[in-house]
């Protein structure tokens, strides 16, 4: 099952690749689910069960056509957001880390910057802006000291992240600053919709990259995860309360532009396009401070 | 004006020390303001005019007399919660670092480590539990980009709190590990009410400080602080959107037990109460993992 918000309300996605279709939850189910996402993942096993007995096709005629610049994210108002530094070997050799051991660094993303999956961002006057694809975990159930074998029962679906860096202000001062530096505006894309885990012959093992214009900048898998999924929820879930519609982007695979020789950063014009193998794609424009598409 | 959260509804707070009475919201404005806190901030603009135009000895005889243990944390639901480490000259010292000259660095305390002003809270085994009082903010307009000038009129008012820490935790691993370290449940105590800045004759300089049982732990002033109040809201608001009912802890002054020598952590069975004059008290018991009050 796909879960789209469009025009932040939550919808049903079927259909094939270029044809998909948006069926409003809110007016099939008669107003037992949605409109507001929120609502819908804290009564998420209850939708689930009921979505089961909906046949598809029946209701697929209740549908419009997709239109990509209506899509926010999936979970857009999330009581807590989660971000996981150091999550792929290769991207912790290449940022001059140690291997972490323990969990990694978890800090947060700002809900100001988030964003749907088709957006144009604005890269800060003299910013660093650098590119993380991710793969975006949603919670569907509160959880609170699970264990790893029950994790993935806490998981509504996953979706795709953009955890989008300006570098200069993420590394200054002593401490850092990894919440601000990832949170202007715009800097966290995710979407096109959420999956739900079923869908996957094997969720723990999705093809993730990225690339600026047509040039491939990452191309990893999340089995190369240190801490998977499973593992980040029952280690998350150890101190907090995970609740429902609760975001955690779970890091990214090496090819940061920070980490290249030369450093590459994004530049006003280029266009940043996400994906994750049978997810979907983000696509990010890149704009100058002043809203010019080249600077 | 003072504004409690009382078993979640919103409610304002008239009396003496002692002898407060809380008088709901919705009922005295018959559905227009209230009961929920969030709403409260959304519409704080609107509410504060209205309120202006209330009677309070009117409306207290429909008070009730202030039952402490039905208090919340008066923003209990905000979008974004923001920290500021390092922003007390004497604190940066004994923590080792120099004195910021740009903005501290700022992370997040997680929403499910909120609760009222009165509470157990449990060490978790083998954790090092430290103290340190805060003022906190809360916003009470959507602020982006803006000046110093303008800051403090994006203000609801201010409130006690407490940045409860795991010291192990917190500066474990590569980068750390400030907002897990310090969102163990029960570690965001907040309250006893909000005050509105207009109730201080000078809101950037209140004493504010903590005592373990009755020994003194912290006693300093917020005018202390390296970056006030109106340069925090003016510098965070530079990268992020704030939020009506968003809340900030400005960071705490010297004396955390972590830099004393010896060290001196929290124990089960002690009692940890911090205070900021003018608004009032919070109180917390703390307690062995396995619910003991003696460890």
């Amino acid at each position: 099952m796909r879960i789209a918000n469009v025009n932040d309300r939550a919808a049903l996605v079927t259909g094939d690749t270029g044809s998909e279709v948006t069926v409003d939850l809110a007016e099939i189910s008669e107003g037992r689910f949605g409109p507001v996402l929120a609502d819908l993942y804290s009564n998420w096993e209850e939708f689930a069960d009921w979505i089961r007995t909906v046949e598809t096709a029946d209701v697929a005629s209740k549908g419009v056509a997709l239109d990509r610049s209506a899509l926010g994210a999936p979970s857009p108002t999330p009581r807590q957001v989660f971000a996981i530094g150091l999550n792929y070997r290769d991207h912790a050799l290449e940022a001059g880390f140690d291997i972490p051991t323990a969990l990694p660094p978890v800090f947060t993303k700002y809900v100001s910057s988030f964003s749907g999956p088709d957006s144009r961002v604005t890269i800060p006057t003299d910013g660093n802006v650098d590119w993380e694809a991710e793969l975006v975990v949603v919670i569907g159930r509160t959880a609170h000291r699970i264990s790893e074998a029950n994790a993935w029962s806490h998981v509504a679906g996953l979706t795709v992240g953009q955890d989008v860096s300006e570098r200069i202000s993420q590394l200054r001062g002593p401490g850092a600053q990894f919440g601000l530096g990832k949170s202007f505006p715009g800097f966290s894309p995710q979407g096109p919709w959420l999956v739900t885990p079923d869908e996957f012959s094997d969720p723990d093992d999705l093809e993730v990259g990225c690339a600026v214009d047509d040039v491939e900048m990452q191309r990893s898998r999340t089995g190369n995860m240190i801490f998977p999924v499973s593992r980040l929820i029952a280690d998350l879930s150890a101190t907090v309360t995970l609740y429902p519609g609760d975001v955690v982007f779970t890091g990214t695979p090496a090819g940061v532009g920070v980490a290249r020789d030369p450093q590459r950063f994004l530049k006003p014009g280029e266009r940043l396009t996400t994906w994750i193998d049978g997810i979907g794609e983000l696509h990010q424009q890149f704009v100058a401070e002043d809203g010019r598409r080249h600077g």
